[in-house]
């Protein structure tokens, strides 16, 4: 069969519902038709600019509404957007810039520096700067009115086992699937409104500026998270919906003190890896209505989220699979888990990623027969509710980034005095965990020299926050790092 | 590219929210578990009595609970449903199965007659009663635990200019994206309830139930519509949307007078074909919260529809393509039509069926580039809104049911006697429309007697109110009926 044929986003959404307020970005709102000319106009820009049907661009800005029109303009031409995380040193820009083959960077003054590096070190890619490229008279845009469901719409890094980053490919399909799943969860109401303070290059983000146009509904975008800030929208743009990651939610829980939320907020959405019992209960004495959701840049956000009549009977589980997506739990043998026996979590349906930009055997590594490994852990209970034990067991989730060890270890023995690391997650009370290095290596070496090496591979949040110099790291016969043994040092260090 | 495989839709359904209200039929209410179990057991029996996957099936049942629970059957098992309209005579049905190849009869007592006549018909197709079928001992049955979007679900039929009516093909995905269409136009609140008081042989009632499973919400199912009653409904199960035709909506607005219907009822969805602006106004007077659609058997239902936020402002307007479908108005020279450019109304979508069963030529001629010729005549206004004037210019709607003037032709000219006819539509107060048959032929020909005639071979409603005996059928120089001259022999008869 033909992949399925539907008119392009935003162009459709403008012409549905051209008056209803589509963006609020620090108190001003811009409706459909106001967002989907600014985005006409830069697709404009962006085509005088040498920009073509197809190409892959990388893209580096910050939460902001000019991001939000430039993402929507690539759209509109159908140019590939690689999303790129703000806080990647240059290094890690580089290495994904050229394993996408971006045609070129589009980024802002705010990241002049590390554009400056980037630029230098990829020969014959130039850098396109907001600020200039909004300055170009606009060519008259070869818009696309019709997408292919199957086509790429945006690609995502993440790390795996491996420690090299791959691109996780997002089609439209798979945007407009996680969108429609999501709704037949919630609702969808008229008067919904859902606030972003998470970042737009995460799925997390993206996903929502994604449901405000399939669903015609307003976005609230913060540039950065801030609690006191958050509740005053809530109130004031009468927000109905937020998504949140769990160092979020306590900030709010903590600051709300003993004062409700308005009755017009309907849901909390909370990502980002398994909650705390402790919050989900105080969230539920101070009334937050908490859904919990499990997703991945591999499903374009949520996969497995709660429904409303059981946020509070089935406090702690994640839910069920979205309507069009399924899920099972299998153990080592292949076998599916029993109600309640840990195994790993696989997931299946038309939100998952159909594969990783280039990596033909990764992708079908990962994907066997529709169904995506996770390498997350957890369980099933009798009525097929999901608990999410542990994000893959050597995933470090730091104030909702993902950090993947052997991305860290990489860097680590990638200095000339390191023989061999080992990298684990460490409890932190603000960031959920904070990554801890174990290192082997040379008599003399210097801890504040490997930090600041680190900090020139790494993205801030990657780097570890403590060192620890040991003879040999522990590793079995077939030379996998023994983590459980790393946690046990940690532990008899004191941590 | 693969289709899309999404799970089973009635068990994802029944997984998901067991517990909420899925039916209500005189005043029982049952829950997405009891659908399950009785469509479980039913697809046991079903399967017991020889059913397997992929065969067509006829089926001729009244709009009942057990009815709803064998069609969701026949879906556990992926038998495909060819759903028979109930007013068919025993020649038409016979004409529908040949061409379908169904496999098998399923149906009830209330048809014995008809169906006694149907199986003398079909040798060695043998007619299953569902008060038989109940009394089965069920196997365990194969459920399909996925299906593909691309599966044909259910086959209605549909007449043309040539007479012979066709089988539509309807798969799993033009219900499922009718469904979220129409979702992300109209809302989804966790209180929706939908009442269908239009048949369920009809898209306009089985849509209602792809919805009530796609969703998870409540379908109150009547046997036959009853204005009193539908305001009772409104009332006492809560409903929120109705799905009517015009001869319904007026019996509801003089059932009312001066009353108003409750709050919670937020949408009244107005389909069959043209309104009336007089009924449109004395809704608006009377606060009923019309929404005009235009729809139809090769779009899985509404396609068009209006915006809550222009139900007034656009009054008469059957509104914007869905939110996956698009929409064109072409000249005769096949451009594009100007705003307010008269022209044939094109369609197109992931809502718009593959064609015509066991019918590749008239699939091909209907079907270009995915555009679908509707026939029908309309014009698009500055803003996109579409005002259509007319169905198919020969196409008479009779209280909701299409009548094709070619087919009610056929019957009349294989009588001995009538060498040519044809029908038009001559407008009636309860019905809309009414057919009117001219005829030619015999001297001695007896009205009489054509009119039984007509009665074996047509459904009642097909049958012409009225038989003007002429000399000669107009026909232009190519053969084609001058049916504008029959309007105006009409005429001029008093009519």
């Amino acid at each position: 069969m033909e992949a399925q044929i539907v008119p392009n986003f935003l162009q459709k959404r403008a012409f549905l519902t051209p008056d209803r307020p589509a963006l609020s970005f620090l108190g001003k709102t811009y409706t459909f038709t106001e967002v989907y000319e600014r985005a006409y106009t830069i697709a404009g820009q962006l085509q005088a600019a040498g920009c073509v049907r197809g190409q892959f661009a990388g893209v580096l800005l910050r939460n902001h509404e000019d991001t939000v029109f430039i993402l929507l303009a690539l759209q509109l031409l159908d140019v590939k957007a690689v999303i790129l995380n703000n806080r990647l040193t240059a290094e890690e820009l580089i290495w994904q810039m050229n394993d996408s083959k971006s045609a070129f960077f589009l980024t802002e003054n705010t990241f002049n520096e590390v554009t400056q590096k980037v630029v230098n070190s990829l020969g014959g890619i130039s850098a396109i700067y907001k600020e200039d490229l909004f300055r170009r008279d606009p060519d008259g845009p070869s818009v696309v009115d019709e997408i292919s469901l199957d086509e790429v719409c945006t690609v995502m890094y993440t790390s795996g086992t491996t420690g090299n980053p791959k691109g996780v490919l997002q089609t439209y399909g798979n945007h407009w699937w996680s969108a429609v799943g999501s709704a037949l969860n919630l609702g969808l109401n008229e008067n919904d409104s859902w606030l972003c303070a998470v970042p737009i290059f995460h799925i997390s983000g993206y996903s929502i500026l994604m449901r405000s146009i399939i669903y015609g509904m307003k976005m609230v975008l913060f540039e950065f998270f801030h609690e006191e800030k958050a509740i005053e929208a809530i109130s004031i743009e009468k927000v109905t919906i937020m998504s949140v990651v769990s160092t979020m939610l306590t900030r709010i829980a903590d600051e709300l003190k003993d004062e409700k939320l308005p009755v017009n907020f309907r849901c909390m959405l909370l990502g980002g890896g398994p909650a705390a019992k402790s919050l989900l209960e105080d969230c539920r004495e101070k009334g937050i209505p908490v859904y919990q959701t499990y997703g991945m840049t591999e499903t374009s956000s949520q996969i497995v989220t709660l429904a409303p009549e059981y946020s509070l009977s089935k406090l702690g589980s994640a839910g069920k699979p979205l309507f069009p997506s399924q899920l099972k739990v299998a153990v080592p043998n292949g076998k599916h888990a029993d109600p309640g026996e840990a195994g790993e979590i696989f997931v299946k349906g038309p939100n998952v990623t159909k594969g990783y930009l280039n990596r033909k055997e990764e992708t079908a590594e990962k994907l066997k027969g529709g169904w995506l490994s996770t390498g997350d852990i957890g369980y099933v209970d009798k009525e097929g509710f999901l608990y999410v034990l542990d994000r893959r067991s050597d995933l470090i989730i730091s104030g909702g980034e993902n950090i993947y060890p052997a991305e860290v270890e990489g860097a680590l023995v990638s200095h000339s005095q390191i023989s061999d690391a080992g990298v684990i997650g460490m409890k932190d009370d603000v960031w959920g965990e904070v990554p801890v290095a174990f290192i082997a290596g040379d008599e003399n070496l210097d801890e504040k020299e490997v930090m600041k090496y680190c900090s020139e591979k790494l993205a801030k949040y990657k780097v570890p926050k403590k060192l620890i110099i040991i003879n040999e790291i522990p590793r079995n016969a077939s030379k996998k790092i023994l983590r459980r043994k790393l946690r046990e040092l940690l532990e008899e260090s004191g941590n």
